[in-house]
């Protein structure tokens, strides 16, 4: 059997890019998206889109109503998204445990199918200050894999990979542009409007376009 | 402010007595259900109607569609659930990762809530056989939620409590009647009835029957 990946692919710009390096190295891609109540659903229109033009074996979209549980400006529509610029410590756009839960759900549908490897886009350089991003913690996630899951007391080892964690934007997209990613059709904004197009303003945006302008490359964004 | 845990509360006999504990504990109780695509509603009555008996001070039931990923007799409907007696190693009735995403999205309510205690019914004693019932899994989840979370960051310590690790069936019962539990509540078969009555030969039957009768208590459940 060809080697399985499980890919947590949110349409953006690092997702997509984890998702064309499972590629390349060889996986037989299975890619997981999250209807979680967010605010903006042109991401989850740009992860359709980027699933299918990279072939992945299926897709599955999950549907999971974080706004239940509140406490973050992209599932409590009564929070402002901030637009001012990056600010020091915890941003008020991360959602508590995302990640985990995100993981987690991956790690159930890894165990199905039988893959040894999942990729998460996270990255701890051009960092959004959310816990869940640091690579102490993906290793952490990983140990508790390894003891939650049949395949884990079965001696099969389980690896989370973050291919992304050491590298800034914009070489997350000069390693995308190497691999052919259109980044066109990826979605950062936190509030996108429903045919994908920018705000230019929020933290994503911000560390989107800065990913682009730093290293001279055309800033691949559609933009209100 | 009170201090304040969230239980997972399935409906059935374990995490009743779990919240039972916590309350006792003196916790202001959240109780966390999980619509799942399980193959029975009755358990999530019955998690309604415990956690208004128990006062719980708010009770969130999360959809969250599990049968998109398959691999378990309790979500996909085209695998039986057995009932021919617990056979060794991790049974069919395995939903993968289950207490893994229960367990998280608890932790981004928790952290909503800035509540420091998790309380989950697991118990490793008569046990189902699942790798997540596990101490050393517990632990690791410990471990692991503590580096995902803002307040882990700002070394606010997140426990996850397992009151009913150490204890047999029949002793999570004794412990419950002295707490006032009334167990007819509670729904624990793999394949109840919508109006909660229970087939009295699934492996989570077996375990609860013996639990009752291993004592001489008389086993509070409704059969079909």
């Amino acid at each position: 059997m060809q080697k399985r990946a499980v890919v947590l692919l949110s349409g953006g710009l690092d997702s997509t890019t984890a998702l064309a390096i499972a590629r390349s190295a060889g996986y037989d891609c299975f890619a997981m998206s999250f209807n979680y109540g967010q605010r903006s659903l042109a991401e989850l229109n740009a992860a359709k889109k980027v699933a299918q033009s990279m072939q992945v074996k299926e897709h599955v979209v999950v549907e999971l109503d974080m706004s239940k549980i509140g406490g973050s400006a992209l599932t409590d529509h009564s929070i402002d998204v901030p637009t001012s610029g990056l600010e020091e410590g915890i941003p008020i756009t991360y959602v508590p445990a995302r990640n985990t839960v995100f993981l987690s759900i991956a790690l159930g549908w890894a165990e199905v199918l039988q893959a040894q490897h999942i990729f998460i886009g996270v990255n701890a350089v051009d960092y959004s200050g959310y816990p869940d991003c640091r690579p102490e913690f993906i290793k952490a996630f990983e140990d508790m894999a390894n003891l939650a899951t049949k395949a884990g007391v079965e001696g099969q080892k389980l690896t989370i990979e973050a291919p992304l964690m050491g590298l800034s934007k914009a070489q997350i997209i000069a390693k995308g542009m190497e691999l052919g990613i259109d980044y066109l059709q990826t979605v950062s904004c936190y509030k996108a409007t429903d045919d994908g197009k920018a705000c230019g303003i929020c933290d994503s945006c911000r560390l989107r376009k800065h990913g682009f302008e730093s290293q001279g490359f055309t800033d691949l964004t559609r933009y209100v």
